[in-house]
């Protein structure tokens, strides 16, 4: 019997580990005899990486908060039907680090009265959630420490600071519980094996065992 | 007294002239004294025109037609904003080269269930039509005839027929019935100064005396 496509997204601020137990979900997984594709939004397809970059370089003001959620969902629709969906139909496993929780959370949390755009864009032009959504929470001042220690990153955390990621921390887990149904949230502030176990279990206690 | 601002845009088949006839007028309230802006879509602004050389390079296929209607609505918010609202809030009058009526018809013709999904995008992230739409209406031979005697034209014209041509004139004309407050409809199959003065003419109709 063919095999389910199951999709997986990871949200969490920067510096909660997100990438890296994405990352370890989709090599347990192949190593369990799956096919998994390994994603990421912004991006994720070549046209998607064209429109990330032009959000993502040059000034950050030269985008409305407006036009920026356009262009993200024009690259999370590019996105779907040339990674997503063309995977999860042959019955892959599809892991990706940020979907469109996090254009709720950072939109949503920049402009309040954004929200509502974005859940109607969402709904108009992109109509699918994760099966499962793995929020890798983690206490601001642990994941700001381990952003900041990474090369190159310094310059965006300019204006990012632990209030800031204090907020964001509440912001995911609001939408935790506005979305108990397909979330799990696991505590990243551990080491990192401790956390991938409990990924993994918390993945097969929502699915009913995925392999 | 200030003078209200004036959104006007020209729509019709490529080679229909109507890019000719927005540059006349703009000459001609120039010359009358307004405060002019001539702009054009796609783009129009810094970032809208990095968003229609995304849109219009590389291969034609690469872009769904719900990731271009997206892509579409952003270069238009950017647009809106950094272009066309400024000027209108300065009194000048703004004459623009296609408008949403051309994404109305191009991406509604090309996919007829997309024409709900665009409305519903102008509505959530546009919000604002023309005072006054100008459609240069034209026999689709001679339309293309012109176009094709443009240098450098000839590759998009490839799969152009007079067939889609005329579906084209006809969507457009179609379009000038469902919003007959804005729309005028000009001959354009004329010289151009006699089209220039048609349409001088029945902009002043239309607004009752613009200067």
């Amino acid at each position: 019997m063919s095999q389910r496509g199951l999709f997986i997204s990871f949200e969490g601020i920067d510096g909660s580990g997100k990438s890296t137990q994405a990352r370890l979900l989709a090599e347990r997984l192949e190593a369990e005899g799956r096919e998994v594709v390994l994603t990421r939004e912004p991006g994720g397809s070549p046209g998607a990486e064209e429109i990330r970059a032009l959000v993502l370089q040059g000034d950050p003001d030269r985008w409305s908060a407006e036009t920026e959620i356009l262009l993200f969902t024009a690259a999370r629709r590019d996105h779907l039907e040339r990674t997503i969906r063309p995977a999860l139909a042959a019955g892959k496993v599809v892991i990706c680090d940020r979907f469109a929780d996090s254009t709720r959370m950072y939109q949503g949390l920049s402009r309040g009265d954004l929200r509502g755009v974005v859940d109607a864009l969402h709904d108009l032009m992109i109509g699918l959630e994760p099966d499962v959504t793995v929020l890798i929470d983690m206490d601001p001042a642990k994941g700001l420490d381990r952003a900041l220690s990474r090369q190159g990153i310094e310059e965006r955390f300019e204006d990012f600071g632990e209030d800031l990621q204090r907020e964001m921390r509440a912001g995911f887990l609001a939408l935790s519980q506005e979305y108990p149904d397909r979330f799990v949230v696991i505590d990243g502030g551990r080491d990192i094996d401790a956390v991938a176990a409990d990924v993994a279990q918390a993945l097969s206690a929502k699915t009913g065992g995925i392999t």
